[in-house]
Parts: C-alpha cells; sequence; structure tokens
C-alpha cells in the first residue's frame, strides 16, 4: 500500500493518501473553461474547505480569479482562513464584496484575527467592517496583542467554574448554558479573581459522581500561557506537555481566553517551515504560489551573501596563484577539502539547530556536544584523510601531495564541528535566529579555512 | 520580552519560557554527587515526565546512571515514553527490574507499544511479561500492524454509541459507565457492523437537549483511519482538517481504535525532524545524547557519498589542467560558479521537498513549479552575471574571463533551478525520500555543469 509516493503525475486511482486528486483538479478547471457553474459546484461539494484552499494554491492566477467568480456566493469563510497568506490578498480583491462580508461573518473571532492581521489597511478595515459590532471589538482585542503572541492565537470563549463547584453542578450550568463555544474539551476552574487553577475534562466529568468536588477531578498537566507569549514557545509547551487546551491570561492573570491543541499544531507546522526554509537561505513565507518576480526578490538576498563568501574563498585561493601555477593538481583537488568541509559543517549546524528549536542544546550541555561535534569532525577527518591521502597518491603519484590534501581534511573537518556548533550558539546568544544565518558563517568558515589549510600546506611542503 | 533566546548559558532568572533550568540542573547534579537522595528527590518533584526525560537526555551516561540509581523508585513510565530512543535502551538497562516493571505497568497500552517496538528482543520480552494479561495482549495485536501506521498509534479504549441513540441514551451510559477512559473528546458513532459514521463532541453533548438524536450533532469534518495507514499520512489529515480525534478502523471498516491529536502532533514533529536531517545530510534519529562513536557513524555515508561527488567535480576540472596552466585566475574564480549553483539548486530543492511533505507539490502544478524555478535561476543568473563580469573585469583585466564567468554564472543558476525541482520530484515518483537523497545529487550537478560550463568556456574562448 502506498499514500504518498503516487503524488505526481499518477495514473493510479486514489488511494487513502489526502493529495488532491488530479483528475477532479483537471475537471474542476474544465467546469471553469465552459463557465459550468453546476458542474463546478457538483465537483467542489465534497471537498473540505482547506482542500479547496490548496486546489486555489495550486492552480495558476488566471484559473484562480475565473474559478472564484464562477463559485460566486459558494464561497465560504473557512476557504480564506485555510489560504496562504501569499495568495490571500488576491482572492479577497476578487471576491465580491457581499461575498466577502458573508464569509468572514461565518468565521470565529480567532480565524478573523489569523485572516486580518497580515493584510494592507484598506483591505483589514473592509473585513472589520463587516463584522458584527462584539465581534469586531473582540478582534480589535486581539489585534492589541504583538504579533505572534498567544493573545492573537486564543479564541475567547471560554468554559469556567468557579473552584468550588462539584460536578452536578457543572454539569448543570453547561446543560442549562445556551451558547457554548462549538468545540471545547474543558472546563477551566477559576479562582474569585478569574484566576485559572486548573483544567477539567469533560470526560472526567460525564464519568464521575454529581457531588465529587471538581477540584478532585483536575488534570494533573496544567500550563497557563501569558497572553504576551511567543506562539512559538506555547506550540512547544503543547507539544512537551501534551496538552489539549490551556488557558491564556492577562498581565493580572486573569483568564482572558484558551488556546486549543490545533492552533498549536499548526503554529508548530508553520515554525517548522520557517526553520527548514532559513536553513536552506529560503526568506519566509516562500509559497508555491509566489511569481516568479516574488521568488526572485526572496531568494536574492541570500545568492548574494554566498557570492561575499565565495568571493572571501577566492581571495584565500588568489594568495597561491604561484603555488597552483606549478602544481596545477592543486586547483583540482581543492574544492574536494571545502567541499567536505562545508557538508560536514551544515551536518553539525543543522542538528544544533535543530536541537535548539527543540530545547535539547541547552546551557548544560553545551559544551559536551561542542566536544562531541569536534570529536566526530576529528575521527571523520581522520579516515577521509587516509582514503584521500591515497587517492592523491595513486592519482597524481605523489606521497606529499596525499600527505598535504590528507592533513587538509582533518584540519577542515574539526574545524566545521567545531564551527557548525559555535555559530549557532553564538547567534541564538546574540538575538539572531540561528537558522537564518549560521549557513553562511559555516560554510565561509570552512571554504576560507578549507582552502587555506590545503593550499598554505601545500606552498609550504611542495615548494 | 524574550522566551527562547537567553537559553544559553544565561545569567538571568528563568522567564516563562519552556527551557530546563540550569541552575536546577546544577543542584540536581550536585544532588546526585554527595548521594542525598532528599534533596533530589525534592528538586525532580515539580518536573514534568518530559522535563525529567530532557533532563536525563542532556547530562552525561555516568551522571545517568548514577541519577537513576538514586531516584529508584520515583522513576516513573512516563519517563521511560518520553525519552529519546536513542538513550532509551541505556536507561532501561540500568532500571532495577522491580522499578521497571512497576513503571511499565502505569502506562496506557499505546504508550506501551511506542516504547518496546524499538526495543531488542530481551528488553522488549522482558517489558511485555511485566504487563498484565490483558494489557500484553493488547500491546501485541498492535505489534501486528505495520510500524509507523496508525494502528501502532492508537489506542483501543473508545466510547462508543449506537448510530440510533440520543443525547439522553448518550449522557446515561456515560454517567453509569465504570471504565471510561482517562482522556476522551468525542462519542464515535458506529452502525450495526461497528463501522464508524461519525463523531460527536462532548461538548456537543453536554450543550443538548436529551431527546435530541445523535446524529443531529455529528460533527461537519469527519477522517476515518484505516490502520495499516502510514503515520505520515495520519498526522497530515489533523493538520489539514484539524482533527482532535479520529478513528481508526480495521481491514473490514470496523471500529479498532482511535488516535489523538495530541499523537499525531508528536508525528508531525518527528516527521519535520526527520526531513530537516535528512536534507542537511544527517541520517535519522540523531540526538544530542548519542556518542561520539555513533555520531561518528552516522554522519559518515553522506560524508562518503559528497566524497565521491566532490571527486566527480574534480575529474571535470582536471579535463581542464592545461587551461588552468595557463590561466590561474580560473582556479581562483571557478569555485563562485559553483558555489552560487550549489546555493540555488538547494533553494529549489528545500522548497520542492517541503512542498511535497506538505502536499502542495503535485501532478496538477508540476510543470508550472519547474517553469518558475528555471525563470527565478534565470533571472538572478543574470543579476549575478552582471555583477561577477564586472568583478572579473575589475580583479583581472580581461573582459572575455569576465564574459566566461558571467556566461557560466547564468548557465549554473538555471541547471540550478531545474535540477532542484525536477530530482526530488523523480525521486518521490521513484519511491525513494526527497529529503534523503536530493541534496547529493543537486549539489553534484551544480558541480559537474559549473566547472564543465566556466572552465569549458574559458577553453574555448581564452585560448
Amino acid at each position: 500500500m502506498s499514500t504518498g509516493n503516487d503524488t505526481l503525475g499518477s495514473d493510479q486511482p486514489k488511494d487513502e493518501g489526502y493529495d488532491l486528486d488530479r483528475r477532479l483538479v483537471a475537471g474542476i478547471l474544465f467546469a471553469v473553461d465552459r463557465d459550468d457553474k453546476a458542474a463546478l459546484t457538483t465537483l467542489m461539494e465534497d471537498l473540505h474547505a482547506a482542500d479547496i484552499a490548496d486546489l486555489l494554491e495550486q492552480i495558476n492566477s488566471y484559473d484562480r480569479t475565473r474559478l472564484i467568480r464562477l463559485f460566486g456566493r459558494e464561497f465560504d469563510g473557512e476557504i480564506l482562513s485555510e489560504l496562504d497568506e501569499s495568495i490571500r490578498e488576491e482572492v479577497i480583491a476578487t471576491l465580491n464584496p457581499t461575498v466577502l462580508a458573508d464569509a468572514v461573518r461565518e468565521l470565529e473571532t480567532d480565524d478573523v484575527v489569523d485572516l486580518v492581521e497580515d493584510l494592507e489597511e484598506p483591505q483589514q478595515e473592509a473585513i472589520l467592517e463587516a463584522l458584527e459590532d462584539s465581534d469586531r471589538v473582540a478582534v480589535e482585542q486581539s489585534l492589541s496583542y504583538p504579533e505572534n503572541s498567544a493573545g492573537r492565537l486564543m479564541q475567547r470563549e471560554v468554559v469556567m467554574a468557579p473552584e468550588h463547584w462539584n460536578v452536578g453542578q457543572a454539569i448543570d450550568y453547561m446543560r442549562e448554558s445556551e451558547d457554548l463555544p462549538e468545540q471545547f474539551y474543558h472546563m477551566v476552574l477559576v479562582d474569585p479573581r478569574l484566576r485559572p487553577i486548573g483544567n477539567v475534562t469533560l470526560g472526567r466529568i460525564m464519568g464521575t459522581k454529581r457531588e465529587v468536588p471538581l477540584t478532585d477531578l483536575l488534570e494533573e498537566t496544567f500550563q497557563v500561557i501569558p497572553a504576551d507569549q511567543d506562539e512559538e514557545d506555547v506550540a512547544y509547551a503543547f507539544n512537551q506537555y501534551h496538552l489539549i487546551s490551556a488557558p491564556v491570561v492577562d498581565g493580572d492573570g486573569r483568564l482572558a481566553g484558551v488556546i486549543t491543541i490545533d492552533d498549536a499544531m499548526a503554529v508548530l507546522d508553520e515554525e517548522h517551515e520557517e526553520d527548514i526554509l532559513r536553513l536552506a537561505g529560503v526568506g519566509d513565507e516562500s509559497s508555491l504560489a509566489d511569481r516568479v518576480i516574488e521568488t526572485t526578490k526572496r531568494r536574492f538576498p541570500w545568492l548574494a551573501v554566498n557570492l561575499v563568501t565565495a568571493v572571501l574563498a577566492s581571495l584565500v585561493i588568489a594568495q597561491f596563484e604561484a603555488t597552483i601555477a606549478q602544481f596545477v593538481a592543486l586547483a583540482v583537488l581543492m574544492p574536494i577539502v571545502a567541499s567536505m568541509g562545508g557538508n560536514a559543517g551544515t551536518q553539525s549546524l543543522t542538528v544544533a539547530v535543530r536541537a535548539m528549536a527543540t530545547r535539547d542544546l541547552t546551557g548544560s550541555n553545551v559544551w559536551r556536544v561542542i566536544r562531541r561535534e569536534v570529536l566526530v569532525g576529528l575521527v571523520n577527518g581522520v579516515i577521509f584523510a587516509v582514503v584521500m591521502g591515497v587517492v592523491g597518491v595513486i592519482w597524481f603519484g605523489s606521497p606529499s601531495l596525499g600527505g598535504v590534501l590528507a592533513a587538509a581534511m582533518v584540519i577542515n573537518l574539526v574545524v566545521a564541528g567545531l564551527a557548525g556548533t559555535v555559530i549557532p550558539v553564538l547567534l541564538e546568544k546574540m538575538g539572531v535566529d540561528p537558522a537564518l544565518a549560521s549557513g553562511a558563517f559555516v560554510t565561509t568558515v570552512t571554504d576560507v579555512v578549507g582552502f587555506f589549510a590545503f593550499l598554505g600546506l601545500a606552498a609550504w611542503v611542495l615548494l
């Protein structure tokens, strides 16, 4: 059984994987071409809003506009909130203002916050004006918290109970309440000053006798989230402590809202995307729906940084032009040393960046990890030194050239292990995201050291 | 407010971030040094099992063994199940068999499955024997599903109800039931053949009149997971459709268990770790707690592959030894072309690998994405060609050398965009994880093309 490996251009019928069916996409575009609203509506009927959003991201801008126009009033708010930021503005601009207003009014306030926070002023205004007064106030309050904070992530509807209630009172309250949230999993117990003191799951309430006090049923793991906490830390807490929902408190410790795990999971996913793209030197928010010009702009600065580091490496080589002129074999072999160093450095750096993201690399073990990386570089360096020494001797018939190659390899792999760990650690201490900037620094170090060690030793030994 | 940037060696008091306090770790190790069980127990008392597991991962093996021995009977099963696989075996071997048996008996069966599935035969046996008969059978049944499948991830305790029940019947059933699971969020409605037909949240049940049929309260989004589905697809479904829990069915479509979002979130996190480490050429399961020798072994094969690709690139250079001997400037400049190509290729490849993981790159848009990447390569290539052409002229005073450098830059950046997208797509079609193997292929292409284009053009134009 295969579930993810036949995504691309597969002719097989769809299995239980969750990829958009290629034929369905073709059928939808065919309906758009023929301006056939009935066929379009039928084909899209069973698609989840998240899948419709994916579909809109995968087709080109021209088809997207026509599809949205044809789809008309069927377009709902969920689709907007699932859409990638990069094409949200375009889609909002395409939507008929009445359709947009209806779509937005269907959404929960935390989804509206997520939707409007990255929009330009006029679009933001248009959406806020479409909301009912009470919702608009709630959205504006959320927007007053810092970007990427728990306050922006939380929903305001909370089911709470005074700490002295028993199970019976909780059940009666919920059964008599008119406006329970659509989805909730816990009752939050609060003290008289509205400070949360614990969570009780609905399941425990269901399974317990009426006279038992709620405080007997408190969940063992309970985390209170400050509203100004960074969403990255929120996601970490949910993942680390297996939370399902957690109360959010304002500056005075009073209950302000609640965050549920599905939102935390989405943040975790975004943070990972950010890390993986930053490590590869691709700016944030890159999306397949971006156009050529946006993508070029986003990647350009990283390539420019790389050009500077490459020129630095070239300047090192230029110091040894005379040596290379005498032994052209050096020019043939020198990229090997630099390349091995670059790779080993990337290995160390990725492990370090990932370990910092998961809070596994801390002040308590940083020295041990640095020592380990250096030793790993040393061991691998010695092994590859032997291999390359032999290759050098066989290929160019020169034991001293082989020796120089071997020595440079050991030096560069040790330096790679050291730089690959120390550089991200220092960047984090300086408040710079290590995923963002480490790569360029580490490669510069391994290139410069690689060329310098190899050519320098060669100049010394061979001349 | 800073929550994650002062992890390393900070002297500040702990803020609300979730890093292990460095002083606490020092205090715990001091207690271990003094063999002071009372102090150790006090210091560890408030730590969550996940934090204790992190602590054990961060200290060295000698301290770990002494800490576990001193901690003695306080050691509980949760800690084991939170521990990184790489040191689980060591910790299990350290634990007193009675403590181990007690620890394991506390765990839910799905956690036991997660614990034993990667252990060697004798340790696995020891743990299974410690379980009660019914639990052992449940664990063995789960282990009969393929590795990394939904069947291994699910818990077997499900709260289900016949589809014809109303709210009142559901409430009465739950309130009279003696053994509801510790945590559950939905009732699963099943037909007479035990096939799940929908989920009803406990919150909806709480807020609805007794006579309303449960089928009126079905959640809109409902996904049934086949027991043999890959856990990666399970995590994708939870994230895509914002599921909180989903029923798992056996081959006949009958309810076999349930997966909850916290397990899916853990899988999502692992999959990300795997992708990020594989992209960097670090084998799976690398952990900071690994020793030098294990780490070396894991990284060695990737460096060996890189060595082969680097030697391939050298063979290309070797074809042009005569040209380089005449123009040593070529040796100085050639790494720039290769390095820019390597970087641009890594950018394209990372975007493609990530987009395949999130199902955003599919048969429907693959050609458009390839075209975009090639165009981005072309535009960036032309810009950097102009820059480097000018640098070539100024540095070496040779317009033809500048022209060669510029032309090679354009060629290599276009090839990088093409190879960076096509190679991962082809690997996925062939059933190979693109994160695992793309890097080596793409770098080989950009190195070989970079050196060949630059030196070949130089030989043609300059000689």
